[in-house]
């Protein structure tokens, strides 16, 4: 964990690795093709503002430059340096970095907690060095970081050799853990032509780690989005905080995420567990923090792409535009299928199209043939038309072939800009077969041009979903943001560590406390005690047995259904003999006892605490749903009362709850409240709480609410470490 | 339909389109930058060996040429005959080019059928013509044809001016229904270095349809695959036969087929309607043939770039090499995803590895470092040790930035050679930050480079499931093959198309004849009959209304389950009392009495007539699956048994069959056996069968079968008109 990082008194923020006026390069080379001679020639001929000092004790010059013995000797001590030593000599030099009073330093090396115990003692070390003199490190075994506008150079990357494309008004961010791969999407990037603000490469995370890298990056105002290589973070509010920050600033962020198809090591207890792996504790928060998620390094930079123009959507209305009737189905197809909406043309509107132009398809969409490839006059009616009709947010037109030539293209971006003057809040995209130089033609106008008319599509949902995520982030809390333990429905809910796993009758106690129904019960000491509980209902109940080591209760004959009252005594002791020979061992505590609840839908809802991201509460509809098909809805905990029904809602089973097949649809509002409830119990125990799970939740028909039939908690395996 | 096409005496072949020797261009321009002047142009200077002829009335010399007054005053008949001239003065170019005795003619002009009744009637005129003639029309509304290696230009694109990649050995084949997305393929085909051998666009389709096309493509041994365009085909057994022909020879096809988003008027009167929708037969179809289908150009003509290198993989089991940690990871989880085997590395084997590159990580992904990256003996022992050791059928090597410089690539490239060399029968593919030129460089070599890890991995699985395709086609009918009639297994079931809907005794008969079980039943025509029926059998019984107007008769009181023999004439007079209530218009022929059945899982088993494509069966598990979730297999029809168990398992829900949730597990050879044999009764009766369902079939545990409790029938529409 990286908690004890910057928010400890005394250490600085990550100020001096993008902003440094004086940096040093310790261990550098005379040969600029190696790892400690690279930096150095960056720094001094790639345009470089500030002074750079080359340090090393065995020669006069560094590539031509008076050399350093040491960092004392430098006439000032350098807000950054960059250590260009191997691991052996590691120690030393973050010694005396932190002797000298350097704010930050960079450490390439590898060969340290990534290869055993012996690296990772030397790793602990070094950071232990830095801590204690409020120096900031980056890495090790990472690629560094670059402030491209500044051309500060804190990196032995061969891609910032390379020209970088024009930063303009503002650019993307690029973050990675891993260094090769930060350096690949940095080549990805000049070659697309998509300018890059800042990079930075957190490697083994010794001092800096991911999140913190991702939040400096949303302190530069130019920054028009971020993309980024993420395996696991090792500080989750962290990463939580940074991704709410940039939803609020309205930048976009858009990660790789590895870790989707294999989950680690993690107790599995319950269904719960089972399903809500960590993975989808991270779709949680990239969900509710509209994180654009990426699984290629193609669809990552094409993404980055479209951050960098800084276009933004107001909607998802779409109108489409093609001179290939073909083009124009694969489009909507596309768009369908990526939820956003074509409105139609109307009757009216089709009737003046097809009076300007007769070989018009006047529908969306708008099939406007060769002709209107060659004729922008006619082009520019039907396109006017169709957004004066539909209202549509967004426009793609497809050009065809007609994107190859200088003379239309110059002319059709004429008319983009005559359009856009007309209506300033509907986004233009346009695809087609454009070479590199027309598409640097549409990017130095600020319009988005796209080779494949799919990936436009893919764009203008990017861009519709952005905004709902941003508009999202503005509004007055509509599902409570993180888990805020001082606010005052969570304090109530505040519970201490039980001394081990509850039983059932505490499991009751607590969702009684959390507000969940639980069924009117009693506790039956021995059989006459279950009679005269039994007999205190209307109609037959159900006998549980009683014990904190019996989580699957029904396997080991430990529940009883659907039992006359009269009847209830000879059960308890039947039940009682069956759980004593198939779990000799189980304490035993009785039973419940409480009236046969009937005419319900089965529900799962738990709640897990992620070690990392915290408390998520999950939804699922019982029996195959949930156990067969993995059907359940995760958000972050606590969620309100309105982000539950749209759980509910977004499960496959839905419509049996909505009422399909003839059934009567059921209390979601019960049902939403009970999620909110539970996941309100979880945040609240964050700090010692594993997991708790109300199988089954009983839902009736409509305003007939529904009760916690059975629920079972376990506790985090340790306490979670207190920050500081 | 096009079955009056090439089938009928006296028509030729496509033959003319690809292999003319001598052209004409009908209404040519002087003007090369016109529709009519453009193919005249292309043919003349574009290296086409064969004679080329200007037809103009109103010119003496076209484009500097002799211009020829008609086809008659030509010194030969032209093969092909490409006509420029509008819609107006078509019909009589037609007949001309008929009364020539031309073999082939291209028809450019649009505003025929696609505008109306009047086009319509024009198009099909012209169509009738040709055939009369027995001459092959191509379009109208197309861009024409090519065969580049012959330069034989057919059309006016202006894609066909740009140099073309160099076709080596072989490449693909282009088919598309559309004229402008085939031109837009065209060229993202030539911006890829994709080499095309043929080119074809069908448009309206007044003759020569798209299955025919791609069939015309397939006749040439050098092609290498094909790409394409589809909307829908007019002749289905063309295109099944021309996707089997395409298997067996081992080529490999990609289309985008559009249509998935919405689906025709097609009556819905059954689970089996609503569920296998028009794009579900077409998936039927693909899947067996091994089409890959793609939905964007982008991914298709990435398909065609990897079909035209012709390369082959013997299996699914990968290798992945990097160096980069990162990218190894991101291949990995794709390759995951993508179904691909990543076998593990042997102990034995990374304790080697690990003693040649102390840095390098010994699993697979095989992380090689940036050293792997920097000694190419290194990375060739790493890989060579890793091949042997896995049995890797690919392998993905992830070089980075190496990629970009000169040197290195040549001696990747050598490395490649010395190892093929060693091991001819594994496929080793290259990522890396290609510069387009170093792409090219390995394409001349015949290696696969990509520019994204991701883009390896999926052409990985796209050779891994062409070459099982490929194997399937050769194997002795595992599946049995599109529906013939004349099987004397299908010969039997053929049944006379009833005169109206049948009822359910009519369905129960239907079934027995194919060999589905049905329930011993007695029919009841009075509440007398219904007692003594009752009591002939042991125990509860079922009583159902016999009525063929009733498809959903428990929801006019026509079903009463679990009636004691005693009170069956009682539960006989009650339902006809309620029916002739709920629906006095139906005609009721008394009852379906049967035992009940318990203790059963229900599946819906269904076949349909597709009016293109023929008989497809569809399994579901009965209940929310099949209901809420559309969770069913498809497949054509027939199913051989084991295609059918292949079937049930790779629904969602087949755990449950499989004894999920401690049930018992399910007689699925039995299920299996009901859905081959419905099969069979759906593709003997395909003439005037338009769908027939059975739900339930309840299916009970091994060993104990399972029958068919309800069955309904419906008719084609009309009988499927006789071809020729």
């Amino acid at each position: 964990m990286a908690q004890d990082g910057s928010g400890a008194p005394g250490r600085a923020g990550l100020g001096a690795l993008f902003d440094a006026q004086a940096v040093a390069v310790l261990g550098a080379s005379d040969d600029p093709s190696k790892f400690s001679g690279r930096p150095y020639q960056l720094l001094r001929q790639g345009g470089f503002a500030g002074r750079v000092y080359a340090v090393n004790p065995t020669r006069a010059t560094v590539q031509g430059d008076r050399a350093w013995p040491d960092l004392a000797s430098l006439p000032e001590v350098p807000d950054l340096v960059v250590i260009g030593v191997p691991a052996a000599r590691l120690a030393d030099a973050v010694r005396d970095c932190a002797a000298a009073g350097v704010k930050a330093a960079v450490i390439f090396a590898g060969g340290l907690a990534e290869t055993g115990e012996e690296g990772r003692a030397l790793e602990a070390g070094i950071a232990a060095i830095a801590r204690a003199a409020g120096m900031r490190l980056l890495g090790p075994n990472c690629m560094g970081a670059m402030n491209l506008r500044a051309r500060l150079y804190a990196t032995f990357s061969n891609t910032a050799e390379d020209p970088a494309p024009e930063l303009g008004d503002g650019g993307i961010g690029v973050v990675s853990q891993s260094g090769a791969l930060g350096n690949f999407m940095l080549t990805r990037a000049f070659d697309a032509g998509i300018p890059v603000e800042k990079w930075i490469t957190t490697g083994n995370e010794a001092d800096i780690e991911f999140a913190e890298a991702l939040d400096a990056l949303l302190d530069d105002p130019r920054l028009r989005g971020v993309v980024g290589y993420l395996e696991g973070a090792r500080d989750g509010p962290r990463l939580r905080a940074a991704l709410e920050r940039a939803q609020a600033a309205r930048v976009p962020v858009a990660l790789i995420k590895v870790g989707a198809t294999e989950e680690g090591g993690r107790a599995v207890r319950s269904h719960t567990d089972a399903l809500v792996g960590d993975d989808a504790v991270y779709e949680a928060l990239f969900r509710r923090t509209g994180l654009r998620r990426a699984h290629t390094v193609e669809d990552l930079l094409e993404l980055g792409r479209v951050f960098s123009t800084g276009a933004r959507s107001r909607g998802r209305r779409l109108l489409l535009a093609s001179i290939s009737g073909g083009v124009g189905v694969i489009m909507a197809e596309a768009a369908v299928r990526a939820g956003l909406t074509l409105p139609p043309i109307s009757a009216g509107c089709a009737a003046a199209l097809r009076a300007r132009l007769p070989f018009l398809s006047p529908s969306n969409p708008l099939d406007v043939t060769g002709q209107g490839g060659s004729d922008f006059a006619l082009l520019r009616d039907a396109l006017e038309m169709g957004v004066e009709d539909t209202g549509a947010d967004m426009v793609i037109c497809f050009l065809g072939r007609v994107a190859r030539h200088e003379e239309t293209v110059t002319a059709y971006l004429d008319l983009l800009d005559a359009m856009q003057a007309e209506r300033p809040d509907v986004l233009f995209l346009t695809a087609g077969m454009f070479t590199p130089e027309q598409e640097r033609r549409f990017r130095a106008r600020g319009r988005l041009a796209f080779a494949d008319p799919s990936r436009a599509v893919a764009c203008a949902e990017t861009l519709a979903a952005l905004n709902e995520s941003f508009a999202r982030a503005a509004e007055p809390a509509p599902a409570l943001p993180a888990p805020d333990l001082s606010a005052p429905d969570l304090s109530a809910l505040r519970l201490p560590r039980p001394a081990g796993t509850p039983d059932e009758a505490a499991c009751h106690a607590m969702l009684s406390v959390a507000g969940v129904p639980v069924p009117d019960h009693r506790i039956a000491k021995d059989a006459a005690g279950a009679d005269a509980a039994a007999r205190a209902f209307d109609g037959p109940v159900a006998l549980k047995i009683l014990s904190p080591d019996l989580p699957h209760k029904s396997d080991m004959g430990g529940v009883r259904l659907n039992v006359a009252p009269g009847d209830a005594a000879e059960a308890f002791a039947a039940m009682l003999a069956d759980v004593s020979r198939l779990a000799p061992h189980a304490t035993l505590r009785g039973a419940l006892v409480m009236p046969m609840a009937t005419g319900f839908e089965e529900l799962v809802i738990g709640a897990r605490i992620d070690p990392q991201l915290g408390p998520v509460v999950m939804a699922g509809l019982g029996g195959v749903f949930v156990e067969v098909l993995g059907d359940v809805a995760v958000r972050e905990a606590p969620v309100s009362e309105a982000s539950a029904l749209e759980m509910l809602r977004s499960l496959k089973g839905a419509p049996l709850l909505e009422g399909a097949r003839g059934r009567a649809p059921r209390d979601l509002p019960a049902a939403a409240a009970a999620i909110a409830a539970l996941s309100r119990l979880a945040a609240a125990n964050a700090d010692w709480l594993g997991s708790i799970e109300i199988n089954p939740f009983a839902l009736g028909p409509e305003g007939a609410g529904g009760q916690a039939l059975d629920c079972a908690v376990t506790l985090a395996d340790t306490q979670t470490e207190d920050p500081a």
